[in-house]
């Protein structure tokens, strides 16, 4: 026979509300109230269902949080703060490890067998269409890290990738650089797209500076490592490159050190992030800081007001970057 | 009306058997089928539910992964080899971050609440009885990277943290070192206790060996950078530093180097873990490898054996580690 709250109220000698409260996240139940119901609930075997109930209430407080990336050590800091601040609205994560695969098709069908109440995507290299999917199945979606195009049906929480293209493009041109190139990240990614956009379209009137561009094949050391080599391989280096983000700028440094190289004295490198290693003493990389903590705090507050308000169609929102002083570019 | 699993069959024009297949997680359909299955699946808003069905299967196919460190990119690679090991078998990760919070009764409540099929508990810093809370509650649990005590109750994946500390010692003893140390992680954590017994244990009978012995605050770079300055702070440092992992060693190569020591000429570092960073040429740490994907896969293994056969207790799984050598300890 099933034993009900009811069993345990009176077992512990607490009204049923207590114990209501008791297994409701956030709800306020003093320590001692709360030990003498676990004793009871657990000499009863009483379990309160979450997903039971998600059958009456329509909710399983799952959010589903799609991520492409587990080689790129911001990522890390990014599930930190996605799981951390989904706990403290009691949501919970239901990880989806999109590293060998692309089709939106598979992780849908998934995700709604879970019934997950929304969907996170946290990439910033899957196509706009990815995430439009979910959307498209009536499943709440925010894209955080996305590229945000007007008129898309998508919710997008990011930065401005061509401003970001831009401020890389116009600090190099303030401090002197002539010869500049980008080394950015895989063709295909969006944010590569834009932040070289942006770059370019910084340079475009400059007929003194010289710009090259070059692709990684991803987002991690050993691309940024492998891509720095080659350039190397194939002729002097240029005097500036804005790196896709920290971790390619962070394989480039290490390339440029490896050929005897000094930085910024011989080639000066800017990133894209201001993840924690950014700021590592061995690592001191200039970078654009892309506001990470804003973006997963936001993310997760959209995704709670569509949850409130199913018809509540949030705008995306586009916060700013800016760029981070320390070693890896010579003073203007 | 609820659209039925014959609905969609009959929309589809193939068999009941089929859209089963197509909506069960490896089991095998043609794409033209699926094609077509999934088109009218759409058409009548056809959702099979994994939460639905596991009321009467008793499976929800998730799993709880339990970690409390997501400032150690060692991390990154232990979350994405269980993913996508956990999804290959058709299992769900869902994601608890305890950053915060060290009380297992709270990971309990929620994981029960969302009847997981077993947890995997994720850290080499959390007390034995952690897991114990949840196998003593009957949830099956194994504990990857923990320590394993003889007659524990909980299964425990990961090495033998005594046997690491000794292979550390015997090596700093090999190359001629003899003033040495060690840099440890957090006194309450396991992994640290086991290394450091190891490691004095080995040098116990070596009177001609000077040994000292230090604490980190976590497992993190800030951590061992802190460490290793307030170390060379107080005096000469010792000739070589066995440090706690990879990331603290990290940490403590970024306080040397800025204080203008050479490694390994002027001190050498040995780390633990093998993780991806250490092999990054900038960072090129002699490390003791702990065969994390073997870990993680070993792990799951056990976890699926204890779904098939609630009454399967498995016994612990101690790999063995090994010196990994590269460029920050003198050659022998």
């Amino acid at each position: 026979m099933a034993v009900t709250l009811k069993d345990v109220a009176a077992l512990a000698g607490v009204s049923r509300s207590a114990v209501s409260r008791c297994f409701t996240e956030g709800a306020s139940v003093s320590a001692k109230t709360r030990a003498k119901i676990e004793k009871a609930a657990d000499q009863l075997g009483y379990r309160p269902n979450a997903l039971a109930s998600s059958l009456t209430t329509g909710r399983t407080k799952l959010i589903g949080l799609v991520s492409n990336n587990f080689h790129n050590p911001v990522f890390l800091e990014v599930f930190d703060r996605f799981t951390r601040g989904l706990q403290d609205r009691g949501l919970r994560p239901l990880l989806v490890n999109l590293t060998d695969e692309t089709d939106p098709a598979n992780s849908l069908r998934m995700l709604r067998q879970y019934s997950v109440d929304a969907v996170i995507v946290a990439s910033s290299t899957l196509p706009v269409s990815f995430a439009e999917r979910f959307h498209a199945a009536g499943v709440p979606v925010v894209h955080s890290f996305g590229r945000h195009s007007p008129g898309a049906r998508v919710t997008v929480v990011g930065i401005d990738n061509v401003e970001a293209g831009r401020i890389a493009a116009t600090e190099l041109i303030r401090r002197g650089y002539r010869r500049v190139a980008m080394l950015a990240g895989p063709k295909s990614a969006t944010s590569t797209q834009d932040r070289l956009k942006g770059f370019l379209g910084a340079l475009e009137a400059r007929g003194d500076i010289s710009v090259t561009t070059s692709y990684a094949r991803a987002y991690s050391f050993e691309a940024g490592w492998d891509e720095m080599r080659r350039l190397l391989d194939e002729g002097p280096p240029a005097e500036a490159y804005f790196c896709g983000d920290d971790v390619l700028s962070i394989g480039a440094l290490a390339a440029l050190k490896d050929a005897g190289m000094q930085v910024p004295g011989d080639v000066g490198i800017v990133g894209l992030n201001d993840m924690e290693m950014a700021r590592w003493q061995n690592i001191d990389l200039t970078t654009i800081r892309q506001p990470i903590d804003a973006v997963v705090e936001t993310s997760i507050e959209l995704v709670c007001a569509m949850l409130e308000d199913p018809d509540f169609h949030p705008a995306s929102r586009l916060l700013p970057c800016h760029l981070v002083e320390r070693g890896t570019l010579r003073p203007a």
